[in-house]
């Protein structure tokens, strides 16, 4: 079995970020963040750090846990029109009564490199430019990288939130792929996902990809990013028992998250040099 | 056999869109065209008729085969801002060089009573309030009158247009189904259509869908409209043949199109009704 290690992919895109970012003006992130969750601030904080690792600024702009979506909405909004910034991307969690839906639709969609704006979701739909959301690209570059075929071949998604499996599904379908996308209420898991050969994990439940579920010489690739007792991260596959069944499988963590991250910055120098 | 017929659901949502069209100021539908394709224009003329039997004024705005693209989005840019119309249409087909996911993003989305724009189909997709597809919600809207089960079973659309098929998916998703979309390069039809618990047929190709491509009880709806050699239309799907194997199936014509054009009409009328 392969195993589809993320780290070399995002060392290759976040070189070429940086030779983007270097090229003209310095690209600005802004990340506003608006929660006391520490894997999420832990999260925000890797992401100022990558960005300064290849010459982005970034500035977290976090409001607090007691923040309300108005202020929230106001900030998304001024740093929409804010000409030194290329770059605008919403944490989640956010707090109770806040829908990240709605206020990403104050991001301008030129600069929204996460592609959170429901017109940016629409427009990857229609097969227009658009910021696709950063982790769904990242299993189409992971896919690439590691030249898995897909058209024609059955993609199955577990997963339909629109940060990942509903993205995903489009760029999947534009790539030619038959895509089923599967979810919590899906019936007989197993009999769905062992149809693909090439699945996808972004539930958010640990472990909840077994060896049943998996067809002999699948490509497995696991977005999940689960917390875990001892305050690690597991993924939605179970690696060990799926490895002896997948032709190809992603370490979580390892796989996705680096390639995640460095999109991010390539999507903000490339927001940067928009003409 | 159950035969879906469209036809008293599409009097029942006519009658609402009259109630709802007669209850405040005369609603409006301008109807964009640029083609001289004979069964396009036969069909704009065929809204104009419906939109006058349920009390809608219709406006068609027939640019002519030789407009260009500049022409078309000004004509919707105008439209769209212009208080006396409640709901735009761009009709498809178009002339060369003019793209109608391009030209729709000029169509207000609250009065995208189509649900063409982009940012329809994105806020679609997200969950958030928009028009969808007249065509996609008329799926929907045969499904629920003849109270078929979508939570947790298995559905396959065959097409990936962004007036049918991805809307579509998202409204099932949206009802809890696990979805599969197919499209003209998935390999082994049959044996993707054949798992279906509810089939849709929206690939645009007359007799696509046969006795093998269907379980035995599976419903199934024909989206299809194909222009037959004597000047009429038939489906998608081979009624003979898959009325021998399906549990419940659309006529074509005379399941989902009269549907169509009713919920266009209770689409206006309700964007004419918002606040």
């Amino acid at each position: 079995m392969r195993t589809l290690n993320g780290k070399n992919l995002a060392a290759a895109i976040r070189a070429q970020a940086e030779a983007e970012a270097t090229a003209g003006p310095q690209p600005r992130l802004a990340v506003v963040a608006a929660t006391a969750d520490e894997a999420s601030l832990w999260y925000v904080r890797s992401i100022a750090k990558a960005a300064a690792g290849v010459g982005i600024a970034c500035d977290v702009v976090d409001l607090g846990a007691d923040a309300d979506a108005g202020q929230i909405g106001a900030t998304l909004s001024r740093l929409s029109s804010d000409p030194q910034v290329h770059g605008v991307m919403l944490q989640t969690p956010l707090p109770a009564g806040a829908s990240a839906q709605q206020l990403a639709a104050a991001i301008d969609p030129r600069k929204d490199v996460d592609g959170a704006n429901p017109l940016s979701l629409g427009r990857l739909a229609a097969g227009l430019p658009a910021f696709p959301p950063a982790t769904a690209a990242a299993v189409l570059a992971l896919l690439d990288h590691y030249e898995v075929e897909l058209e024609g071949r059955r993609a199955v998604v577990v997963g339909r939130s629109t940060v990942v499996g509903k993205p995903l599904a489009h760029l999947l379908l534009d790539r030619h792929a038959t895509v089923t996308v599967a979810h919590s209420r899906t019936r007989d898991l197993a009999s769905v996902t062992s149809t693909a050969d090439v699945l996808v994990a972004a539930a958010g439940r640990a472990g909840l990809i077994g060896a049943a579920h998996v067809a002999p010489g699948a490509v497995v690739i696991d977005v999940g990013t689960n917390p875990t007792e001892d305050g690690g991260l597991t993924g939605d596959v179970d690696f060990e028992a799926v490895s002896g069944v997948a032709g190809a499988l992603t370490p979580a963590p390892g796989g996705v998250g680096p390639v995640t991250t460095a999109l991010l910055l390539r999507h903000t120098a490339r927001a940067a040099n928009l003409p």
